[in-house]
């Protein structure tokens, strides 16, 4: 404990989310066998998470035009991208009804299956995790966050 | 903020790192016109973060072993990563002095720099932050993210 405050805070953070990240890695690893996140770039998995925003809020796929402005890249660039992903079957493309010419990006279907079975694995650590912080603090992380989610979004 | 609030606390938490490295990853590029870390895949980052925490408390780089065992991965695979992470410019290697044969392992020049320089901006931005979030939370915070920490390495 007395390393690690010697850290700065945001440096704790960071380190935080990458040991919730890693256990869910490694624990369905271990029970699925199945590690879909661990050899996509950085860039890649920011791709992912636009798309899953996107879409979990019930939206059909998103259109390539639509993901090239929010990741801040030129549409050959995204469409690149879409390829790469399409291939090692992470994303999907679908032709849209409306216009058969567009094509809506989403998450692969096991991606979506790998990705729930995150969330939950995630989410029962954290209800054990949540007793130990207790409910004072548990508001205000939740509290913090927020303003950090909400002041780099401003910046922008 | 609404919309926000839906989601839980780990997902948020996640998305405030994310948004924090993204907000350095888009300044150094613009600064620098320098970004090593997008095109680095989850796996790799892990190893480099591996690297340096051991280094950056004035310890020598690491031995393979030391790093295949930090990383849970065979020392041939260690090795295969560590060559492709050399060959980026991201690691570097050195024969130790005391025993020839051995090969100490350390993140490259360029790749500390660029690493300081986003260590600075980030405490730059949230020491702007932080006024925002208030003493008290700041304090919450710092424990909440050393309680995750500290429950995740121990049930590893």
């Amino acid at each position: 404990m007395s390393n690690l405050q010697r850290h700065p805070i945001w440096k704790r953070h960071f380190k935080s989310a990458a040991a919730l990240g890693d256990y869910s890695t490694r624990e369905l690893s271990r029970r699925l066998g199945n590690d879909p996140i661990s050899n996509l770039t950085q860039r890649q998995i920011r791709m992912v998470m636009i798309i899953r925003d996107h879409t979990e809020s019930g939206r059909p796929g998103m259109l390539l035009k639509e993901l090239a402005e929010k990741a801040e890249v030129s549409p050959s660039s995204a469409s690149t991208m879409v390829n790469a992903l399409v291939r090692k079957g992470i994303l999907e493309r679908r032709n849209c009804p409306e216009d058969r010419r567009a094509v809506r990006i989403s998450l692969s279907g096991p991606l979506q299956s790998y990705l729930l079975a995150s969330d939950q694995l995630l989410n029962e650590k954290l209800a054990g995790i949540s007793s130990i912080i207790g409910e004072e603090r548990m508001r205000c992380w939740s509290e913090v966050v927020d303003i950090i989610i909400r002041e780099l979004e401003t910046t922008r």
